[in-house]
């Protein structure tokens, strides 16, 4: 079965999406707004609802000016919204962003452990190294560590989150009155890690979850976070354009995944999918191009500086090809990524933008139920995903015409869920609950 | 009116609560559980549940064995549950603990933001700078900082988390489609907080609270906890064993916060309240008996030596008066408290484990409706108290009767409000919203 993402962030992945007329720019801090989407998603049989996150504002800008012209700076701390979320559906995953980078290990176990447990077992962590000086900025430092030290930090970090829920075997629990013991003390393991960049203890003070290990979701795709991902991934949220591309990522990321030591069947790869949906094909392009219109220029630039890793492009001209770029310590990957793009489709400057704001960088998708299905199903079929992380243009509509329209299509071909397959992430991406590690 | 604080720790505040035939030890982790007393807490008109935490399994303990007899070493990160009650109630308010210690300041203003959007105004945040060894062996520490240096850190810490709530005025975001603006770009304001242990530039990625700043709770009765306080808490919850010790503590903490400059009817002083309470005294009193007959000895000692401030007491004989302690970089004032109770009822160490063991070291009220509301009106009518932090005996039960027999007789003698308010917390317990602060 294909695995389907929900990814949502309030008002939707268009970049001009909370300026058009059936969006409500509001619902970035409304949680009625989002329980509504949660809800939507789950009736779709989405295997989970996936939330991006900054530790901090993100978007370049050079003045309050340019930053206004953006549509989603403020939002719900992620597991904060997963939480409420969790309690008001049954049987979708909840999968949030935190950083490696701004965090501690400690901490990160605890909330993702609660969350597994408050859900009853639908708790996932997109791990991220986070990417931008920005958010540095909010936490001691002038600019963020190089790429390569992020990721150092990375692994460490995610061995101690793993150890930590590991501290308590899942029958420790045996609350027993009679004798007075909690808890049977063989059941409790003490971490005591000592590492290059953390000394953790433990024990962790949450049971072990439900899940085992929540579900590990990764999204970097430079070679440092293709590294990680084959070691730690069980979901890998991947940028590709072109089925080619996207195949060649599917059969290198299984073969690391494979060379680590892993089941390849274990890691669900899901390309993002930005998806522009009408009951024709005409409207479906109205729809984007209604989109498009709204895109203000000053905003446009912007937000393809912030891709591109804060690199300054304010001194190049707008209606000539996109030069050779500086390196940077941003994501790397992801400016190859859309740099290929501008040289692949011949675009200037401004067509890239334009192109880049639509999506995000990710796949565009604009078309019927039917030839939307058909572009999904030709990359499940033929080695390039094992699903997609679905990202509606506009919200709530964009979801409710996905759940409305083309969910029902893949049904009827029989490439996803009708009903969910059981209660947990693990049971319903098909994962297997890791077993207990000492 | 009375305020009220419900203190509500699963399975209760006794030690021996989980062991009690009615109690349900698997409560720390269940949500339904907990949905069930934030209603019961609601129903009772409660201003707010209170969740105190730690960084880490806090209890002192010699070996596994040891802690097994502890009935609460694993439980929800409090944010996670409040986050999830929160849209299971509508006007409690919701107050969870977060150390200054072991987290950054960006992330602590962003889910306490975050909380009071989802609430609709009904965030608090108990500020606590934590207190033992074995917290700070899950941050890369071998033992914490000293006491001063935790409470410098804690006001700077705050001081960056009220001016994050500050990034942008109530009315900054307005989403005016029409010309692209999602927000008026005058009313951004940039932190860019330097100082001795945090560099926050900003701004914070949530909008300013509903409720302005969330309210600040703050429970340090140390002389740097009470100037934390003095300058910065809007409820202070305390632990008072004597109507004396009361008038003295809260005669002196407002004087204290008039010499900070505020008016000190803007903090409200509960003192915590152990209560077991029974239809007659008779019935009281077998209810405590039952529990602190189910006080494991070793288990008692373990939890005094805690209170203390990890304290070794495993050589001091059981039978005799407690001896004097030496000095402790733990909670001082904690320690002196405890320390008094015991010369002043002349107790043996196992008499004061017992006694501790009960309430934590909280004044224990043990009797009917009646007898139990006339000792909390005498002290909330002698300038001994704004009201009480509730801590019941074991759960659910113990809020039940509270909230069916005490409350009501509380309600009768018109110490306590029969409606809400208001929608906020703030409008609960009268205080009023900060000001934009630039």
């Amino acid at each position: 079965m294909m695995k389907l993402g929900a990814f949502l962030p309030a008002p939707g992945h268009h970049v001009a999406a909370w300026r058009h007329p059936n969006a409500y720019p509001q619902g970035c801090l409304d949680f009625d707004y989002y329980r509504r989407l949660a809800q939507t998603a789950e009736r779709g049989k989405f295997d989970m609802i996936f939330l991006s996150d900054g530790a901090g504002v993100r978007t370049h800008y050079r003045n309050a000016e340019e930053l206004s012209r953006q549509g989603r700076m403020v939002h719900f701390e992620p597991l904060t919204l997963l939480s409420a979320l969790a309690v008001h559906t049954t049987n979708i995953g909840l999968a949030a962003t935190a950083s490696t980078s701004y965090n501690e290990p400690f901490n990160v176990a605890r909330k993702f452990a609660s969350l597994d447990h408050l859900s009853h077992g639908r708790a996932g962590w997109n791990v991220v190294t986070s990417a931008t000086d920005a958010e540095a900025r909010n936490f001691n430092l002038e600019q963020q560590a190089a790429h390569a030290d992020r990721y150092r930090r990375s692994r460490e970090f995610i061995e101690v989150v793993a150890g930590l829920w590991d501290s308590w075997e899942d029958d420790a629990f045996t609350y027993d009155k009679e004798s007075g013991r909690f808890f049977d003390p063989d059941k409790l393991h003490i971490l005591g890690h000592k590492g290059e960049h953390f000394s953790v203890r433990g024990p962790l003070n949450v049971a072990r979850p439900p899940q085992g290990h929540p579900v590990i979701v990764q999204a970097g795709s430079s070679p440092d976070g293709q590294a990680f991902a084959a070691q730690w991934a069980e979901v890998v949220f991947t940028v590709q354009q072109t089925l080619e591309q996207a195949q060649d990522y599917y059969r290198g990321m299984r073969k690391q995944i494979a060379d680590a030591g892993r089941d390849p069947e274990h890691v669900k790869i899901l390309p993002g999918a930005f998806i522009v949906i009408g009951r024709t094909q005409a409207e479906a392009e109205d729809k984007y191009e209604t989109l498009q219109d709204l895109v203000d220029p000053v905003l446009g630039l912007s937000l393809l500086t912030a891709q591109l890793g804060d690199i300054d492009l304010s001194g190049y001209p707008l209606d000539e090809p996109l030069p050779e770029l500086p390196p940077t310590e941003g994501s790397t990957s992801k400016q190859q990524m859309i740099y290929q793009q501008a040289k692949r489709e011949g675009l200037t400057l401004r067509e890239l933008y334009k192109s880049v704001s639509a999506g995000r960088g990710h796949r565009r998708l604009i078309g019927t139920a039917e030839t939307i299905a058909d572009d999904l199903e030709e990359w499940f079929l033929n080695e390039a995903a094992d699903g997609f992380n679905i990202m509606p243009d506009y919200l709530p509509d964009g979801l409710d015409d996905i759940v409305e329209l083309l969910v029902p299509e893949l049904q009827r071909r029989g490439l996803v869920r009708t009903e969910y397959d059981g209660r947990t992430l693990r049971d319903n991406l098909g994962l297997p609950r890791p077993a207990f590690a000492r």
